[in-house]
């Protein structure tokens, strides 16, 4: 606190400072200030140090929020009286009187995070306006009509904002008085409608509100000081955070400025501009003005503004010294800015300054162009683009420019980003239907429950009026990859009627929407979507090769297909950390040649065994062997040639080849299908051997054979090999000649053979004899050497906690981290995320889902356990990450701070995961440099 | 390697000393030597030491053993010629030639490793004899059919043990010799039949074995000595050292000693006898001889031996000076010693002494009474029982004379303990069916596979001729705790004639046997079986008193009733460390409340919650609320009841009570079942609307609904109360009420709740939340402050990776080491007990099942992760363990050096644990003093 004499002399000044001024070239505060004055307050005490014209005012810090909510939502003590001052200071500097009915100051009141929230107060205008300096409005412009439309906006807008009045309820009486006076626009209505109109809505406030509107304007501002503090803890501001991972005691700052008056005729006017194009990244001014116009009537639309272009004509010295200063906040914040103006009788006031909102498609631009500009280095352009901007560049997108087009219906949270195109439905069941009919869909409702899954599942995106971040619609639509917009307040539904209304606009269920689960936006009817062929994003290609020059993690993919595995090497897959061989089982008929071996599979080794003893075997035992082999021998062509295809993709990288893994059953028909059928034609009184009943038993004997209380932690995994080696060798001696056959065919393949769900060291010492002598075998056989490495999954905590002794037996491990997670949380993931998981995440009991973002505490502790101790016995050891984490960037930040080789993940995700290498490898650095 | 300068003279003597002399009253080597000379070596040169007449002889090592391997089964250079030179200093001590005609000397060959062990070579009497040395054998002792009776002895065990020779061949020549010769007793062949025999038996020799029979006593020994090393690596040997954990590389040593006769005339005999009744542990000497008679009559049973007291009379001095002897050895031992002794013409050899094989009543008063003698120290004493004879003791167990009295028809490997008493059923499924009639079966097999499984849980006892400690019926049979007796060689069954042949009896299906699994003993008949009272037990009642002053660890004991905890503190437990809570919801009339609870439970829920947020509620809500809060009402009444009656039981002591644990299903009828019936009235045409197929539907959905793929990992523990919070508050509500009650009456309750299945803190916050508001209410209402604590489980990884977070928010845990393991392997029990995980243990992948012995190296290490992390978070965190592990000895050893408070077992295991935990003191301090 500076010392001041003043402050002694005067006992209500507040005991801290909570008021920073600026004006006239001066302020008090600056840039370096966000987390005290705010974004908005540190850019207007920015500009104006920086000498451009900024109307004077001042600025109520955050602390002074903390301090409002822990005195229990009471101003701290002589806070009020600093506002007083200071705004007798402004009176000063403008030579105008606040309730001073000839020439009144009056002012805008603000919020002002450090971080941009939806959810908080919006601007109040006019601040200071009563029937008494009215008068001296009116006066100074010499217009009535201006004075009392003015005045009945701050009514409505004081009224809404600051006293909870519903909006609607002004809105009708302006219709009204519309209907009386039989016109149809705002414009048409005269100075003494106006004035009516206003008293009416002092009316509407008296009664809605229970109290009268205010007239003295201290207590204006004192009634909108505390609103702007209590829509910090609005529902959607929490939201909001909660999903941002803002802290809640940051605070929001007021800034308390002079008005100014686009709306003075002709020489004067407002706008909007974007340093950039904040939809494309192309570098112009991009925005809109109005002549003689508040900054409301942009947002109105009852006059249209216009490109910020044709203002070069209109006003060229205004326009020349905006650009001026467009550019030179642009260099000072290193930044596209988000700037609103005022041009008051010829006189450009600016009026915020802010870093822009860009679509993911301009953030890629503008940090790629800003490099080439010399205003970024490589190492920060990387740093302002999101992982989830990558992740939306990689998603279909709405086409720009008719979006930019498109009617804006309402704006919600960004729940779960993409896309999505439908008709709108009301019902989860309805819209099933008519997703069953082959018609697109978007479910809207005002919330959504576990009833609602089918309906959400069938849609193309989701939109409700309840609910935040974790609300169940918005964590269920993440989960299933589907766009969803949440918490739209604007939002209301007559399910009876099956109607809706969305912000002003009145919806019929089956009328289009387009839903951009990237920004939260809804838009009326449907915006066509375009994909962007990666290879043609030259700024995105441009930035990844930023990123794979900075970050120390490989990229790898998961792939089961060769296409997919050209797909991964498309987008930069540095190998294939993951190929899950049993998924090449599922499809047509492999699945009938899988079903056939898995039926007789434990018949047959055992009679293989007793073959093997010298002993004699019946001849159904025979059958079954020869049943068996030739089943295996279907298989081992059919993954040969899939092993090929991957080989020839990938050729001159890794790729990891996982035994297979999933529990038998899962490939046999549904159990309780069987119970039905059997159950069926026994009540219809079928004989035993009526062929169907028989085929039908046989089939149920073999799935209670398999059956499995938790199938999770049941027969699978290195588990299987074990009981029937066949499987080992069988994948073994395909791998290998497809490697043959690819390196002749002057391919360089790279096969790693992983085994899955290792606890004991045992159990991969066993696992690797049988493959290798296999693998020996195979190779003497074609008199060639492959070039094999053999690893395991470490995906059972007890692989984690034993990871020396496994080390000593793996060239390579790859973190399962889903199974690990499933076993380390004790949740099976198909129960858990449709139950109680979800109501864990919406209560705050888990911080994330834990299949969706690592758990550091648990799993990662486990994790570092393993690295630790598999690293100590084998300093070589390769070691990635192929559960669904290696693509989300908060898991790979950890990731790259463990030390692992690589991570892998979908292929989709290749280039958000090179980014986000990027920005953990950046950021460590950062760390260690401190 | 002692220096000789005759060594460096003979280039043939074996690089090391693999040979140890002992005769006339010196010894080379001395009791200490067990690991070099096996125990019977060891305590032969011992006794030659201590002046006691051991005839001479030689002890080949256990390193010569370990050498014959290392080289590929072949003698070490040098040990045969240093072997010769031994023989040779045997003849100069005797008086006798090795292969000497005239005064032939004859010497006995016989395995002895450092343990006792069934499998090993037997031994090999009269080596050395072929027809010419018979000749000198005949003059000595003026019987020629004496001669010819030891020689065709000497072929057929030689032949059946060293040249492999099937047994009965042997046998099958001596019943047709008897036949031709019309005589019934082996005693009625004459010198000239035996003669015959003899020669036979080389002609079978010469056949069966591909080989003459060797005449050369130099080939005799080398063939003799190199079969001793081989039946090292015998099957049954092998098994047996697994099974008892002892190491492959200890080796056998060979004992070579000169043949005594005890048939020499009235003044000659032999015998065997304990120092102590080896049954019941009294002490006096117990033991059988017979004059005129050698070894083996013994053990054939041709004439039936005396006991041993009546040797007193007949030979008055002999029996004082083995009496002397026999003292002298226990004495010089410090343990009951089993010895072996010849009087050739008047003069007594010792041929061996060891520690003898005794019950395990015997164990335990013996261990007492030589504390009382001063012989032992209490600690001592304490270390000579093993806590599984504690257990036997608490099994029913044979009637000690009945056992004595009955007749022995082979013996196998001690799988599984406890007594077993059934007619013998050789096949499963009638198995099944006999008890399924109520009658009483042992299950013999000749090996048990997964289809004998339900066979083996309806017999009393399973009783198989092939497989280790290690087979499918060994670990199958300790599983279900069935009693077994495993791979008696002895034993052929012919399946089709349901017949079998036990040692040298016939078994037809339905007679009655006896086993006792304890001792690996069969007997043929009904021996009755005996329940001896805790409190009756003196000896062992001593025995665990001196545990409780050693010990550190607590035993408390798992009790979900009263009657339980009656018994667990009868039997020394000093708490109740699991009581769950939902074992009282299974019986009779409590599970149709516990369903009727259930099946509106997540209505009744979700309407409880709109209801206080003041929204309305239907009709259908209100009447679910109802029926929840009524059932739920019930259930607190019998709760509190069952509760009152622990807390009664174990006043002044701490009952650790668990909250509701396990998925709500299981309280359910069985989904199939259910989807059966419907199918089946649906398919019979009955309407929706009928009353049984509606009540089924409605049963099916409701099951459905909270159908898991992964229930082990679904909604249970902690997951179940933060969902369905009444159950948490009603539970409380009971415990606190009961606790209230019983303090009134004048008991001393001790209340510990405990929270299952915590992975995370928060959630362990939420549910104590709901607890302590519960817990402030009930106490208020009462006007009484019960002394009750909260704690929690450590049972999934996470919980126990995070033990430091969560012990600031538990005053205790507990290891619920089922489920740790469980998750930690990732192994379903249900599933992979019942599957591979038998497979894992007989191949030795695991070395134990992981479910019943503990764990160390992942389990145990997650154990030590969160003892290390909750103590630094709370000093006095008391930390038990409640999963089975806590009443496994080697369990509870590692939970004694973990540092634990206290294990909890069943009630039965108590005894077991107190020593064990005393052991564990006792090894721990020795380790310490170290």
């Amino acid at each position: 606190m500076p010392p001041s004499s003043t402050t002694i002399d005067r006992p209500h000044r507040a005991a801290r400072r909570y008021i920073y001024a600026f004006g006239s070239g001066r302020a008090e505060g600056d840039a370096s200030m966000r987390d005290l004055l705010g974004g908005k307050g540190a850019g207007l005490a920015e500009m104006t140090n920086a000498g451009l014209p900024v109307p004077p005012g001042f600025t109520i810090t955050t602390e002074a929020c903390n301090a409002y909510f822990a005195a229990g939502e009471r101003l701290p003590d002589g806070l009020f009286d600093d506002v007083l001052t200071a705004v007798r200071d402004v009176e000063r500097e403008t030579g105008k009187g606040f309730g001073e009915p000839r020439n009144p100051l009056l002012v805008s009141v603000r919020s002002g995070a450090k971080f941009s929230m939806p959810g908080m107060m919006d601007t109040v205008l006019n601040l200071g306006l009563n029937e008494e300096t009215l008068g001296g409005l009116v006066a100074l412009t010499g217009n009535e009509r201006f004075g009392w439309d003015a005045y009945r906006r701050f009514i409505q807008m004081f009224g809404r904002i600051v006293l909870g009045v519903e909006g609607e309820l002004f809105e009708e009486a302006i219709a009204a008085a519309k209907t009386r006076r039989r016109v149809t626009t705002d414009t048409e209505l005269t100075a003494d409608d106006l004035r009516d109109l206003s008293r009416e809505f002092r009316a509407i406030v008296h009664v809605h509100a229970g109290r009268d509107f205010p007239n003295d304007p201290h207590e204006q501002l004192d009634l909108a000081i505390r609103a702007v503090f209590a829509s910090w803890f609005g529902r959607r501001a929490r939201d909001y955070r909660a999903f941002n991972s803002i802290p809640d005691d940051l605070g929001t700052a007021v800034n308390v400025m002079t008005m100014v008056f686009g709306n003075m005729g002709e020489d004067s006017g407002t706008g909007v501009a974007f340093t950039r194009d904040p939809n494309t990244g192309e570098r112009r001014l991009y925005g809109e003005f109005l002549t003689n116009a508040q900054g409301e009537d942009v947002v109105a639309g009852i006059r249209t503004p216009r490109a910020i272009s044709e203002m070069r004509n209109e006003m060229p010295a205004v326009y020349d010294e905006f650009q001026r200063i467009a550019e030179r906040l642009e260099r000072h914040y290193r930044d596209v800015q988000d700037l609103e103006f005022t041009i008051e009788k010829g006189r450009l006031f600016m009026l915020q300054t802010r870093s822009a909102k860009r679509t993911a498609a301009a953030a890629v631009r503008i940090a790629a162009d800003m490099v080439e500009e010399r205003i970024l280095t490589r190492a920060e352009a990387l740093g302002r683009i999101e992982p989830g901007q990558v992740d939306q560049l990689m998603r279909n997108q709405f086409d720009a420019k008719a979006r930019a087009a498109a009617t804006l219906l309402a704006s919600g949270l960004n729940a779960s980003p993409g896309a999505a195109v439908g008709q709108a439905i009301f019902d989860a069941d309805r819209a099933a239907e008519a997703a069953g009919r082959g018609e697109k869909v978007v479910l809207v409702r005002i919330e959504t429950s576990p009833d609602d899954f089918h309906g959400m599942a069938a849609s193309e995106g989701v939109l409700t009026a309840r609910g935040g971040a974790t609300s169940h619609a918005a964590v269920v639509a993440r989960q299933i990859g589907k766009p969803c917009v949440a918490g739209v307040g604007d939002l209301t539904i007559d399910a009876r009627k099956r109607r809706a209304r969305l912000g002003s606009h009145d919806l019929a269920e089956g009328d289009w929407i387009s839903l951009d689960g990237s920004t939260g936006d809804v838009f009326l009817g449907a915006i066509p979507t375009v994909e962007v062929r990666f290879e043609e994003q030259a700024g995105l290609r441009r930035i990844l090769d930023w990123a794979d020059q900075v970050r120390r993690l490989q990229i790898w993919s998961n792939a089961d297909k060769p296409e997919e595995a050209i797909l991964a090497r498309r987008y930069g897959a540095q190998g294939i950390g993951l190929c899950r061989t049993e998924h090449m089982f599922r499809e047509g008929e492999r699945l009938d040649i899988v079903r056939d071996a898995i039926l007789v599979a434990f018949e047959a080794t055992r009679a293989k065994a007793r073959r093997a003893a010298g002993e004699e075997v019946t001849a159904d035992q025979a059958a079954a062997i020869e049943r068996f082999d030739d089943a295996m021998g279907k298989l081992e062509r059919l993954q040969e040639r899939d092993f090929r295809g991957i080989f020839a993709a990938m050729t001159g990288l890794p790729v990891v080849i996982r035994l297979i893994d999933p529990p038998l059953h899962e490939f046999l028909p549904d159990r309780e299908a069987l119970i039905e059928q059997v159950t069926r034609l026994e009540t219809l009184g079928r004989p035993a051997d009526d062929p169907e009943l028989a085929e039908a038993t046989r089939l149920l004997a073999a799935v209670e054979t398999l059956r499995e209380q938790n199938p999770m932690l049941g027969l699978r995994g290195c588990r299987l090999g074990l009981m029937i080696p066949d499987f080992v060798t069988m994948q073994t001696r395909a791998i290998l000649n497809a490697a043959i056959a690819e390196k002749r065919d002057g391919h360089d393949p790279h096969a790693e053979i992983m085994i899955p769900l290792i606890g004991h060291v045992n159990e991969l010492k066993a696992t690797r004899g049988l493959l290798e002598a296999e693998a020996k075998r195979v190779e003497a056989a074609a008199g060639v050497e492959v070039d094999y490495t053999f690893g395991t999954m470490i995906e059972v905590p007890r692989g984690a906690l034993t990871a020396g002794e496994i080390a000593k037996n793996a060239e390579f491990f790859s973190f399962g981290t889903n199974d690990l997670t499933q076993m380390t949380f004790g949740y099976s993931r198909d129960d858990a995320e449709g139950g109680f998981l979800l109501d864990y995440v919406e209560r705050g009991i888990l911080s994330a889902n834990p299949f969706q973002t690592l758990d550091i505490d648990g799993v990662g502790q486990l994790m570092r356990i393993a690295v630790t101790a598999g690293r100590a016995a084998r300093p070589d050891l390769k070691i990635g990450i192929c559960g669904e984490h290696g693509g989300d960037p908060a898991s790979i930040a950890f990731c790259h701070g463990l030390g692992l080789d690589y991570v892998s993940c979908s292929p989709y995700r290749v280039p958000v995961a090179r980014l986000a290498a990027a920005q953990a490898a950046l950021t460590g650095a950062a760390e260690r440099d401190r």
